[in-house]
């Protein structure tokens, strides 16, 4: 342990991981966070991916740029509307790539998990919640004003 | 809210913020994460914070590279040995730049810890530690693996 805030620390080690994630499947810690979201949402429009994120359209196309140069996404047309491209996640080459270097720490947290009582985990699962917005909130604020003054 | 895995959403939203901020200030999401350890210990040697961040010497220089062209840091002769090299923050700037953006979701953080009991606190405490130390383990891994497969 290092810091004297456990939050910060937790954001440090949050960083880490994922930078140390990231750099083993040659890809930035932004884009495997996004190709998280398309694992869990399926293939959506690009659009989607940036309004889910906050990032702007411009970012999310470079993201989507080195995703497919890796691999693990790629632009096809909707079959519901054939004018539109959405982005498909490689979900065999992230069960075979992501997967195994997830899965010990997936394990480990979900054996801590279960050491909580009822009580314990509501606060928890309070406390992750509100942070959760927090965050999502104190992002949108940064994008924005980086944005406006973009715009200038 | 996103993910259905309340720990996948929380770790996304630490990610997007702190790609946000890093966004703003010029500079890499582990770069300020690297300065956030600066700002808690003060001046130290690089080999210090490859230690603490289990970053590779290379990956160390590139960040303390990054951080001294924006500014945030300087590389400065040690007074207790002259002969070694400790990277010194720039508080004033940080202050001045950085503490603006981070300053009010850290007081959203602190509003809503101090809405928890003792009780619930000490688990959200546990919480926090455990998965600190399981992250920054898996991180380990993750790290000492990709080195050993580029010594090969």
């Amino acid at each position: 342990m290092l810091n004297r805030n456990p939050g910060h620390e937790l954001s440090l080690r949050v960083v880490l991981f994922h930078q140390a994630l990231a750099d083993r499947l040659g890809i930035n810690i932004t884009d495997h966070k996004c190709l998280g979201i398309l694992h869990e949402e399926g293939a959506i429009p690009a659009g989607r991916l940036a309004e889910l994120t906050g990032l702007t359209t411009g970012a999310i196309t470079a993201v989507i740029d080195r995703l497919e140069r890796a691999g693990f996404v790629c632009r096809e047309k909707d079959p519901k509307d054939r004018r539109r491209v959405i982005i498909q996640p490689n979900m065999e080459k992230a069960k075979n790539e992501i997967q195994p270097l997830m899965e010990p720490m997936i394990q480990e947290m979900s054996q801590l998990m279960s050491s909580f009582n009822q009580q314990e985990l509501e606060a928890i699962s309070r406390y992750i919640d509100k942070t959760i917005h927090i965050l999502e909130q104190a992002a949108s604020k940064l994008q924005k004003a980086k944005n406006t003054s973009r715009d200038k």
